[in-house]
């Protein structure tokens, strides 16, 4: 980790799906520097085009560009012991964060539906439906495990409890008030050190 | 590996996503039971509430379940050396196939919509837009290194190739014929030990 110098977060002015990155390097303890693109336009016309697949998050570390929320969690996850002990730790970890990633994407394809007259219709399927459906099952393992993962703290955690605030937006409720597992989950994940820290000090976006 | 004994692949009968573990599981030379659900009414009335999330696949190791192709398919592939040789190359494959992953979700949101007035209002930036796009990132990879990732073979080229059929039903377009590099590495994976008698003896499904 040593090796690791210059640190260069480039995200949207959101917490998102770039707040987990944030969350892993700030419980690594690892400054990095948190660079926001201030609007919409300016990443369409300045940054797209130079994304390795068009896409935010870019984790640019020592100059050199990483991407993919989800890789790169696992592997700074592997680099402060949160990725399990073994292969087979490893693999419920997998399992459970292509769970959460199935679910994630499908809502995202709700929430950026310009199409509101399909939006409307999707919606008892996607909101009323598969919502509770998954969130139940999420709050279930915490409530046997403590955990989602093998009974302690992983980067599935960290990753989930990061994009709660974001993804409260888009399921249309207070995904911790409902749900008292994800709840006590998240201020478990919120009072780490270092997350603990980056939590009071981070820019007060809405979602 | 030697320790598991009875492989259960649950899954349609179509190649689909379930195609990636039988592609697996056949270049490591394990046998396995290719049990195909008949019908689709079947699979809604006795096997969809059985599942971890109300998934398939499904993979029975000595009658514990797992799921999720692409955390089984990295597992598998660090069993049998496809998963990178450290932590910076299994980041480079998990980068890749997060990026084919963001691709695959959103046609299959486009290809299993019902809503025929909205999939012609999102085809054109589906199919016509997106889909090229990732193609020829693909293709051009391949180009420059021969594989998808590190420029050698892993599980990230089984996987992808895996699901070649399935996904050019899916995009309307025959991938292959289109795309010479992306069929040059789907001609090599399916000429490797184990895959290549995979091939020639698997059901012929359509997708």
């Amino acid at each position: 980790m040593s090796d690791m110098k210059e640190i260069k977060l480039t995200y949207f002015n959101i917490m998102g799906l770039g707040e987990t990155l944030r969350f892993m390097l700030s419980y690594m303890g690892k400054e990095f520097e948190d660079f926001r693109i201030p609007t919409f336009p300016e990443w369409v016309n300045n940054y797209k085009k130079k994304m390795p697949f068009g896409k935010l998050p870019l984790l640019e570390i020592d100059g050199k560009p990483y991407h993919q929320t989800m890789a790169l969690c696992r592997w700074l996850g592997k680099k402060c012991g949160l990725a399990g002990d073994n292969d087979d730790e490893a693999l419920e970890i997998d399992m459970l964060i292509e769970s959460f990633s199935d679910f994630r994407s499908t809502v995202w394809v709700y929430f950026y539906n310009s199409d509101e007259e399909n939006k409307k219709k999707i919606r008892p399927r996607i909101i009323e439906s598969m919502t509770p459906f998954y969130l139940e099952k999420f709050d279930n393992i915490i409530k046997e495990n403590k955990f989602l993962a093998n009974g302690k703290l992983s980067w599935a955690d960290i990753y989930i409890v990061a994009v709660l605030g974001y993804f409260s937006f888009m399921v249309e409720m207070d995904i911790c008030e409902k749900y008292e597992n994800i709840r006590d989950l998240r201020d478990r994940v919120h009072a780490l050190p270092g997350i603990k820290e980056w939590v009071e000090k981070r820019p007060q976006t809405h979602w």
